[in-house]
């Protein structure tokens, strides 16, 4: 399947918050759930939405937004799949904010899709600054990276509202505790939903998957 | 041992690069050998700094600069070491530049350490694109976060004098195709030194070592 890719520009808007807050009522009146996947360089975002698509593309029409400084790899990647993608090319930017997400909407024809997934930068701290006007923010943490994150990047656990520890296949060869992570996470963010999966294996995703139902399901009503 | 707490603020200066090279200038002149260590977040900054202050530590005057958005774990877990740490809280900000590497300098009275090693905030992409005015720059690519980094995060990977791959003893459970990642950072950037290490083991750290020692070296003398 072919992609197209677009260069976003800097956004123009003085507030975002408006912006976005602007964003996520148009996505609501017209029944597309954004979820914006947010997570360090390498922790299996795009494995991860994979692992997703496989199990959600026959009942929903799904199109997917990969941000990404520079390359193409992604984009590629999800269109092998058969699901709809597009590049969006930040040009050397962090995040992604409402103004940008939009232009990336605008370029997919958002309204064709029930489900729309943005790829943001890899980058722990920049883009939980902006919101992106989503419906819900998702983000991963990879057992490799350690429990200690949350600790460390506060605020992008604060701002999620699930949380998706990935990798736990690989746990034989790291230390990671699994009790301090959630307690720390839930310090934080006691609301936040906490799935431990595998995107490699399938582990754990079809519970991800259902909480994701549930969430279009609702918003989309 | 005690570490002190440093509130970074803002830099005000116009012209950042200018800035470094006046902070790179007094350095020389000061003998004093500094190293910003760039990555994403658990990448293993920090155990590779364990690793290398334990076999350095007797050989020159050591200083450390942990950055942080908010915590004190890693300046902690450094000052354990016996080698003087202190920690630079950047509020929020997502890289250190020149202005703030100063004020970090001048909080640990950089003129008494032979070599000092300024860990930045973990991520690839802000701290690539300000000059701290260090002597070198050095960056880790970890394993886990898979060898097609140069491709995503490409300005990193051009500015680095030296690349270390870490986490060499995981390779059993994750796809990292080692010719493939140092054929992708040298098209980036042809000069950078490239080794591939385990700070956990201790594998490969030995030559990183050399690679720093005969670079302080040369930097004092």
């Amino acid at each position: 399947m072919d992609f197209k890719v677009i260069e976003i520009k800097k956004s123009v808007f003085e507030n975002n918050d408006r912006e976005a807050d602007k964003l996520r009522e148009e996505l609501k009146e017209n029944k597309t759930f954004l979820l914006n996947l947010m997570s360090s360089p390498g922790s299996g975002k795009t494995t991860t939405l994979k692992a997703v698509l496989s199990r959600l593309k026959e009942e929903y029409k799904i199109g997917v937004m990969e941000a990404d400084i520079d390359s193409d790899v992604d984009a590629k990647t999800i269109s092998d799949t058969g699901v709809q993608a597009i590049q969006l090319h930040t040009g050397g930017m962090c995040h992604l904010d409402a103004g940008m997400t939009k232009q990336g909407l605008d370029s997919i024809d958002a309204n064709d899709f029930d489900f729309i997934v943005l790829e943001n930068v890899g980058n722990l701290v920049c883009p939980a600054e902006f919101d992106t006007g989503s419906s819900k923010n998702a983000m991963i943490l990879s057992v490799p990276e350690g429990d200690d994150k949350p600790l460390k990047y506060p605020l992008m656990f604060t701002i999620s509202d699930v949380v998706l520890i990935n990798k736990i296949d690989t746990k034989s060869v790291f230390e990671f505790d699994d009790d301090a992570v959630v307690e720390r996470i839930k310090r934080l963010n006691p609301k936040a939903d906490i799935f431990f999966i595998s995107a490699r294996t399938g582990e754990g995703v079809d519970a991800f998957c259902d909480w994701l139902k549930k969430e279009i399901d609702e918003w989309n009503a």
